[in-house]
């Protein structure tokens, strides 16, 4: 009988190759959340998950700090651009923790020979996307690496928020029988962008949802108090991976029926064609959220009241478990699992 | 007499190039001014110039929020890394403007294919720096973008910091009759990050400075309280850009003694090698500060008694002008004008 070598001393190759940075650890999904478990949560000796936005006590007053990196191209798109995008989604960041935002930092990272009137329009667009949020930027970087050593323009702002009184919205706050509460329709960020990106053979008037949530928020808040539970924006991972880490960490269960989950037609019909799920679409400019059933109604009716939520319905239950699962009710009446993104569906969403 | 066409409609090419983004816009130095000035700021509506680290008031409370890029390269270099660096970088920004650091976010840029190996050492270093400065990573980000869209790694640092009481020092804080002192020697950083990087044809012993300065800070405010007027840590552009920001925010001279600077051996033989002024050379672990006369002596040996300040020195004074201009008393008795860095050292410094 032969012996082979175990470990492979005899082998001119090493059996496992060197573990590489794939695109699909930037997408939101599974390999991102091993990416952060594994390697990043346990390098800075944090034990805890770190949030999206995280709560900081600092004299006695609870400041919400949430940091956010933009690559998305293109930079402009139907519906938005990078500038505007990045306000826009640390303003939300900040919202779904309950807090209206304060101020904001902006850190370019250039590539050189990017041009300067591109660099102006971005910028523009950045201030003029803070000001609508009534924010300011009060801070800034900016740094140049050399051709080909980046694309064109990067972001990434950081904003500092206070929590509005009376609630104190968090991904672990969901509780069995929790309503679950989608703020409008899904995949329109997402499918934008794959408009908009040379090459994939397809052109709709899709555009982007990119838009700040932080007055929608102040509204539910205002009607629903501490019965706010959990607020998150499905954006990188669309839905399905919002509800699978809010399930997870609030070790509950969650069902929604799928016919309530407003898609528009224009999306559902490029999903098909690329055969994508829009529940894995990226968003940018809609929240869900787990409400205690005593304020659901009064949170719906304020939702509805405000341009961002018009189109907010009840898409589900929060359940006792089995813990971190997501079932959807199909339209045609049989049950599925709803699972995280795994892997990439698009690079350079946001 | 023949008439040229002043507008060149004749001409196949037109006369100015559309304006691009050149390294130089990075560097710390009088082009990033100019950028800032010209883009940034007037593009973000903003009136006043973005500072450093901003003073941001919530709920009473002030709180200093402060952002930075880290570009670095390489990434691992004698006496740091990108991953302390960035750490030591964003708390030494918030104590420029008197605080302690509360809390830390940490976005991550990665190249597809980056090894997750030098992720996690990188991320380890990160959070040991911020143990080391007793402050946390709370949140952070994750972006991955193509091969060739990064060049291996880049973090935007961000922090918050609450000030110490007694003290408020900020840019626009000097007076004339100020006392100038600087915390150490000089252009360590800048060389040891030259002596790494491949091809440049010499190698030495020295090690970047890279350190926090928080403590320090904190000692010179116990000793100087109000007396502190004015702190600065001359990162890129060097001691000369940093003083000439000063001069022009206070609105202000400044006269130094260059034989008081100073500049240890390796770093003083590295810039003559390569004709660079030490004045123009990187730091990332000392100070300059403008401090009230009646306050200096105390404040000096509260430096002192501080390992990052064991080296503090009076390297010169403050005058009521001419406003913005900085002048050194040279070591043969002359006096020259001190100028900011004019396009790029060294790019990607830090």
């Amino acid at each position: 009988m032969t012996t082979l070598d175990p470990v492979g001393a005899t082998c001119p190759l090493p059996r496992t190759e060197t573990e590489r940075v794939l695109l699909g650890h930037g997408s939101g999904g599974q390999l991102m959340a091993e990416l952060l478990d594994d390697v990043i949560t346990p390098g800075l000796g944090e034990h805890e998950p770190l949030e999206d936005a995280a709560v900081v006590t600092a004299d006695g007053v609870d400041i919400v700090f949430s940091t956010d990196g933009f690559v998305v191209t293109p930079r402009f798109f139907p519906g938005g651009d990078i500038g505007s995008l990045a306000v826009f989604g640390t303003v939300n960041d900040l919202a779904m923790r309950g807090a209206r935002p304060v101020a904001l930092s902006l850190a370019y990272l250039l590539e050189e020979g990017f041009p300067v009137d591109e660099l102006r329009r971005i910028t523009v667009s950045a201030g003029q996307a803070a000001e609508a949020c009534g924010v300011r930027v009060v801070t800034g970087d900016t740094k140049v690496v050399g051709r080909g050593a980046a694309d064109g323009v990067y972001l990434t702002t950081t904003g500092i928020g206070l929590r509005r009184p009376g609630a104190a919205p968090t991904a672990t706050g969901g509780v069995p029988g929790d309503v679950v509460v989608l703020s409008g329709p899904i995949g329109a960020h997402g499918m934008a962008i794959m408009s908009a990106r040379e090459g994939l053979g397809f052109e709709t008037a899709i555009r982007s949802d990119s838009r700040p949530l932080h007055e929608l928020v102040a509204a539910m808040i205002d009607a629903g108090g501490a019965g706010v539970h959990t607020l998150r924006d499905p954006t990188r991972g669309g839905l399905a991976s919002a509800l699978n880490e809010l399930a997870a960490a609030s070790g509950v269960g969650v069902e929604v029926e799928e016919s309530a989950i407003g898609v528009p037609e224009a999306v559902a019909s490029a999903c098909e064609l690329l055969g994508l799920d829009p529940l894995h679409v990226a968003n940018e400019g809609c929240l869900v959220a787990f409400l205690a059933p005593q304020v659901a109604d009064a949170v719906l009716a304020a939702m509805r009241a405000n341009p961002a939520g018009r189109e907010a319905r009840v898409i589900g239950t929060v359940t006792a478990g089995p813990v971190g699962r997501v079932a959807a009710r199909t339209l045609v009446g049989s049950r599925r699992v709803v699972d995280m993104l795994v892997g990439e569906q698009l690079p350079r969403i946001c």
